[in-house]
């Protein structure tokens, strides 16, 4: 199979670089990681690029031209057709990158770049929990929130690229105050790890905790399951908007299952909580709530079988 | 044109019927409207149907044989695929009523059924103010609230055919109770004509309005215009939730277009609220907020282009 050529999966972290190299199958065969921090020039995360992918063809024992395709899944707002990012977060501050022309100069084979979130849910859709179903949304909740919406087993991408900016939705429960650019949206400071934890911050107290002030929001969902009273609170709190917000898209969408992925997402807590509140609304169709199969790995599978697509195959 | 056959759109309400036939281009011909007070048992509304199709083609100068194909709007859930009725409103109280198969026995030509609010959102895609567009969301603003969301310029209608029951929906401002079937919806009962009249009579008194106790939505929101403190509240209260609703569908969807229509939604005065709302929120995309420009025809538009996509022409 491996004659057939293979594909270079890139998941573009703000301060990590995962690569995979696969087969026609989506069969991985090598991977590394490499550091970004303190990177942020587009064109060095490129040459990174470069050099890992001809690392990974040798370590793979294979020639240059084995490769057919590369799929990269970027941390921001990605214009799928031209290929350009178009903005992503602080952390790399990009701001209408072409990405895909670098790529495909720096590799000499067709590249796709794709939002991150959304390839996350393309992994889903092919190879995890999403195989069987041809509407789902993938709730990637990790520092922060986002959503990769998958309707008749493809990506719903929006008319600017942006659709599933889930991390600002209004809810009970939420701030309706306007938030200002770079702090976390409004279910966001809810549900997602940053948010969690400067909440945590803020309402800390030795009496009615032993969780330390500076937990992570992991360490928080954790203690909530112990019985910890101030932890199980964040918890509930977390798990009410988000329920809400599974709700609404339910609602919104009809679509019969939801897939929480991400550090934050893939907690059991979250989800038992989440389960939880929902049955307890009287819905026409109660949606399933799962955890992700792909873990850490969704992104990097999702680029893989983006770049499948795009590659030529014999 | 004519030569080349009609087809038979029809408008299932509550509480009446409205039939009309078109040509091949979706150009009306001929049209009529009947009561259906009292009228529950699907045999007798086909065969009302079955009866009016007749009038229509000698009206219009046309034989048997002209008749292509038939749409129909029904008010409840609908299973397109199967062409049955799922679901209605209590008003009609229909449980898997196969429409489509009565309708194609008595009218002898193939039929489509689907939901009415659906029905609008395609007439506003194919002939109104979603013309332009690829992804935009139609709000049936009347008695209830629904939604038909048009992806791809197609209708995007859920695994269980219940997109779009966005009278559910659960913003800041709206109740978290749970509520009792038959009840209006958490958004519903503060934006549909019902619930904004129900919510006006509980709140009433002479000493804060003008507006008659046992008003309208529509009188009331008209009074808000005029400068009535309590029917302004009633107005603003409507708008927030709805403007809250909006603003979480186009995050999730990243659609440029919503339409308002019902004799609700059709008010000026809400869209105008809203628009002003939604101004105030720092969004990356704004979506354009316009009334529907079909109005009371779009359901049965969207019947005859239902019907022409099905009807085997030439």
């Amino acid at each position: 199979m491996i004659d057939g050529g293979v594909v270079l999966a890139v998941d573009l972290g703000a301060t990590n670089l995962r690569l995979a190299l696969a087969d026609h199958s989506g069969r991985i065969l090598v991977r590394r990681r490499a550091s970004t921090v303190g990177v942020r020039d587009p064109e060095v995360v490129v040459r990174m690029i470069q050099e890992a992918a001809r690392e990974l063809l040798e370590e793979a024992g294979l020639d240059r031209g084995s490769l057919r395709a590369a799929g990269v899944g970027s941390p921001g707002v990605t214009d799928v057709d031209r290929g350009v990012v178009i903005a992503t977060s602080y952390l790399l501050g990009w701001r209408d990158v072409p990405l895909r022309e670098y790529l495909e100069t720096a590799l000499g084979v067709p590249a796709v770049v794709d939002n991150d979130v959304n390839l996350a849910a393309l992994g889903e859709a092919r190879a995890g929990a999403g195989r069987t179903v041809d509407d789902f949304v993938f709730l990637a909740i990790g520092t922060g929130v986002g959503a990769g919406v998958v309707l008749n087993r493809r990506l719903h991408r929006g008319s600017a690229w942006t659709a599933g900016e889930i991390g600002y939705l209004l809810v009970p429960g939420t701030s309706e105050s306007s938030v200002a650019r770079g702090e976390p949206g409004a279910l966001e400071a809810l549900v997602g790890g940053e948010g969690i934890s400067q909440r945590w911050r803020q309402r800390w107290s030795t009496a009615q905790t032993r969780v330390p002030q500076c937990a992570t929001a992991t360490e928080i969902l954790d203690a909530a399951r112990t019985g910890d009273t101030a932890a199980f609170e964040t918890l509930h709190a977390a798990a009410r908007v988000l329920s809400y917000a599974i709700y609404d898209m339910a609602l919104i969408l009809n679509c019969p299952l939801f897939v929480l992925g991400g550090s934050v997402g893939l907690h059991p807590a979250l989800r038992e909580s989440v389960v939880e509140l929902l049955a307890k609304r009287d819905t026409r169709v109660q949606p399933r709530i799962e955890r992700s199969r792909l873990g850490d790995d969704a992104q990097i599978t999702g680029a893989i079988y983006l770049a499948l697509d795009r590659a030529e195959w014999g």
